[in-house]
């Protein structure tokens, strides 16, 4: 990732000890929007992807002619087919998991006038699926697509709680990391966490991850198997949690239920 | 697009006219399931694409690799890194359109009960950012990323009447569809009601598209330049559309006024 520009290309293909073929190329190309800025220049993109600049600039063409990049003066943005695609993932289709959420989100938040989540879990992170944030709320640096470690966000302890054991295991072998003093990174401290969730059927987010938010979530259990986990952010000081965790335990109801009903044409 | 199978690698791409890169390859199967259902076979993949079946099995190795796509028993579908990469899109990311609007469009199917979608234009067809729809709602078949044509659906026509007149001229040339007996599809009586959402602020879609909806839209404009519109659908019978109007007209200059305030820190 930090491979400078003028090293030669034959240098730095070498070292990455592999031969990559340009659809490799250009789809690390693509993925390196995922953590950084939404334009970036032809020489940050390069260095990102790992990839010749006069490589790169090749591919990108070729990217950009098929929509999937496109061009705001000199720097690049991830171009319409990437949102025409992404949006037909398969959570995201009719009678999928954010479809189906997404009425019962939208009561949430606007019964609590606070910013409301819904993630899964993907190995040691929670990755978020949809996010519902008024105008007036404090900032909560999320999004659609974005990624945390599970362990100190509410939702990603709701859902490693009521998931199996290798779940708790992944999280655990990736690393309890330290954002604020709040950060819970003793794992007998973690285990001691996640059986009190499971015994209240809520989990907790006391500014573990920012000093500013807390949080509440309650898993989405379908059959049995917990799917995803709903949750509402807010401030530390001047929300009544008591009655915003009795509507994210009734959210959590509602989509378990409806996506029971949906299971026969979940897609 | 109906190309056989069992047609010689060489004839097709002689045919196509053209000598496709293994970029464009791989990027025209990403591309085929932007119209199709959301599991497909090697076999269909590969005719969609218009690609050889040996070529489409060796780029899906990749693409599925990079997790762009992935596998379902023997069928293929979109993978994570498409929904990550999609949600990444300039109007998904904070302070873009559909993150400003979702809040105004989660009160806006709150209040009505019925289906809200946001959507943009693109050439002459609406492009749905965003859907919000409740479990007792006729079944809408939209889904954010996907198309229409403008002319008769009511957020294309409020996008029409709004913008410029080349966007007219497109929609036009493009023709006017007939769906059911009720779509527009004389140029002349379509100019007119485009004069006639110009002056009452609203476009409305009776039964144009499909017999069992109705549809309500207000533009949401932005230091005088249409960027998107909002709209409410519901069933043709049971619906206070004077009420619902009010709200989707509210829900707009919410919007717009949002919009306005976010344009500094817009990306």
């Amino acid at each position: 990732m930090t491979v400078l520009d003028d090293t030669p290309n034959g240098a730095r293909e070498e070292r990455a000890g592999r031969q990559m073929t340009s659809v490799a190329k250009a789809l690390q190309l693509l993925d390196a929007f995922r953590k950084a800025r939404a334009d970036m220049s032809l020489s940050e993109l390069a260095r990102r992807a790992d990839v010749p600049k006069s490589t790169a600039f090749r591919l990108l063409a070729e990217l950009e002619q098929s929509g999937f990049v496109a061009r705001n003066g000199t720097k690049y943005r991830l171009g319409l087919s990437c949102f025409e695609l992404g949006a037909r993932y398969s959570m995201c289709r009719p009678n999928g998991l954010r479809d189906t959420a997404s009425h019962f989100l939208s009561h949430l938040h606007t019964a609590t006038g606070l910013t409301a989540h819904l993630a899964v879990l993907d190995g040691p992170e929670i990755l978020h699926v949809e996010k519902v944030q008024g105008p007036n709320n404090p900032v909560v640096l999320t999004m659609p697509g974005q990624r945390h470690p599970a362990s100190c966000t509410a939702l990603g302890k709701a859902l490693l709680a009521f998931g199996d054991s290798e779940g708790v295991r992944t999280a655990l072998d990736a690393g309890l990391p330290r954002f604020t003093p709040h950060s819970i990174t003793d794992p007998r401290r973690f285990m001691s966490e996640l059986k009190r969730i499971r015994e209240s059927g809520v989990a907790y987010n006391r500014q573990e991850l920012s000093r500013e938010l807390v949080c509440v979530a309650a898993p989405i259990i379908v059959h049995g198997t917990i799917e995803a986990a709903v949750s509402v952010s807010g401030p530390t000081a001047g929300v009544r949690w008591d009655r915003t965790e009795m509507l994210v335990r009734r959210a959590a109801a509602d989509i378990s239920a409806a996506r029971g009903r949906n299971t026969s044409s979940q897609i």
